[in-house]
């Protein structure tokens, strides 16, 4: 039962959408599965803009020749992939998923917002009607198959390129057991990340919120920092 | 700015007094630090009790020959103590430090609380009317200086005498950014433990409500979970 990514399933094959792939931890996130060799499609509610940053993006270093990567407007991206990463900002997240209810059916839907405000004291966690970020996203998606992950991830050590690996756990909530081997292998695609189950929806208010502590931590101690879950 | 243990103050000579110190939680720290040779006292609504405890933890393997450790009622063992940390169920968190608000004047307070309930599904956090089981501390005792930390050491860990070091980082969330590092000092008393400032009172919540990810981690992984800050 420990933390084994061997015993992960092969995701290889599987398209990743990114929604909100035009800023940062959306960009960060394509950049570096790209360089992993998956399949991404970057989304944005401007098709345009949405193939220029894929062409920004498949010319940074470490991309493979010939990656799968292109763009496109959010609910095309949507239908053509397997697994969507919901990255917009909080603001819009709720108008965001609603409209793409029938394009994101039957796929695998990881959300990765914070809901942050931000005032003169620093970040803190916005209250959420439906409890959190991801809770919002099963309610408004219940043909999906529903998870936060990748909410602590650094979009600067993202978009390093001179970063090979980065060493931090994903915490997965969900209530569907069988997704957590799928987003765990997908953060086993970049080096040093472990994708962990780290509780039911219900619980996963108090993760998005972390990363409230994590920015202060990174304002005291000038870090980029993450967690990684001990004793696994 | 980063994380650096050699410019903590000494707190070798300060007495710690654990309010709650015959519960699993309080007696694992109590154990811990009377291991690394601090000043413990351990209190308890019954003075007997806590006596018998402070006998009990005494005689575990590896407490150094004539340590200082004994036990008292909450009160006594309040305003004998130095730092006190507040390590009582959430139940009786109200209207036990109520009652310690003169005892505890001046004193530095660790509140390593966490407001959990527990049902079929498992640990969820509790809604907690100041925000956080520190934010109701702080506001019962305005004349301490009041943080949260420790709030995710597993007490099996800290209960075993086989177990010499307990890699984990304990997080401080405080207004008082000098208390930081005497807690940081402390922290660093038990081997393997790192104290990192993260984050305002505000921010305690969801460090709190952590525990219940951590309790689900446990269960999934058979761990006894903690977390690490990385690139610190």
């Amino acid at each position: 039962m420990a933390y084994d990514a061997s015993g992960l399933p092969d995701v290889t094959g599987l398209v990743v959408g990114i929604i909100g792939g035009t800023g940062d931890q959306g960009r960060g996130l394509a950049y570096r599965l790209a360089r992993a060799g998956q399949r991404v499609l970057i989304g944005s509610r401007s098709a345009e803009r949405a193939v220029s940053s894929a062409e920004e993006i498949g010319a940074l270093p470490g991309i493979p020749a010939g990656a799968a990567l292109s763009g496109g407007a959010n609910a095309d991206v949507a239908s053509r992939s397997d697994v969507v990463v919901v990255a917009v900002p909080w603001d819009g997240h709720r108008a965001t998923l609603a409209e793409l209810r029938g394009p994101l059916a039957g796929k695998i839907v990881i959300d990765c917002v914070n809901p942050l405000g931000f005032d003169k004291q620093g970040p803190y966690p916005l209250p959420v009607e439906e409890g959190s970020a991801v809770q919002q996203a099963a309610a408004l998606l219940p043909d999906s198959r529903v998870c936060a992950a990748f909410n602590h991830v650094s979009a600067p050590l993202l978009a390093d390129p001179e970063i090979d690996r980065i060493d931090l756990d994903v915490l997965i909530c969900t209530e569907d057991r069988e997704l957590v081997g799928v987003v765990a292998a997908l953060a086993a695609r970049i080096p040093g990340m472990r994708g962990i189950y780290a509780g039911r929806l219900r619980n996963a208010h108090q993760v998005e919120a972390f990363t409230a502590n994590l920015i202060a931590i990174n304002k005291r101690y000038r870090a980029h920092a993450g967690i990684r879950v001990t004793d696994l």
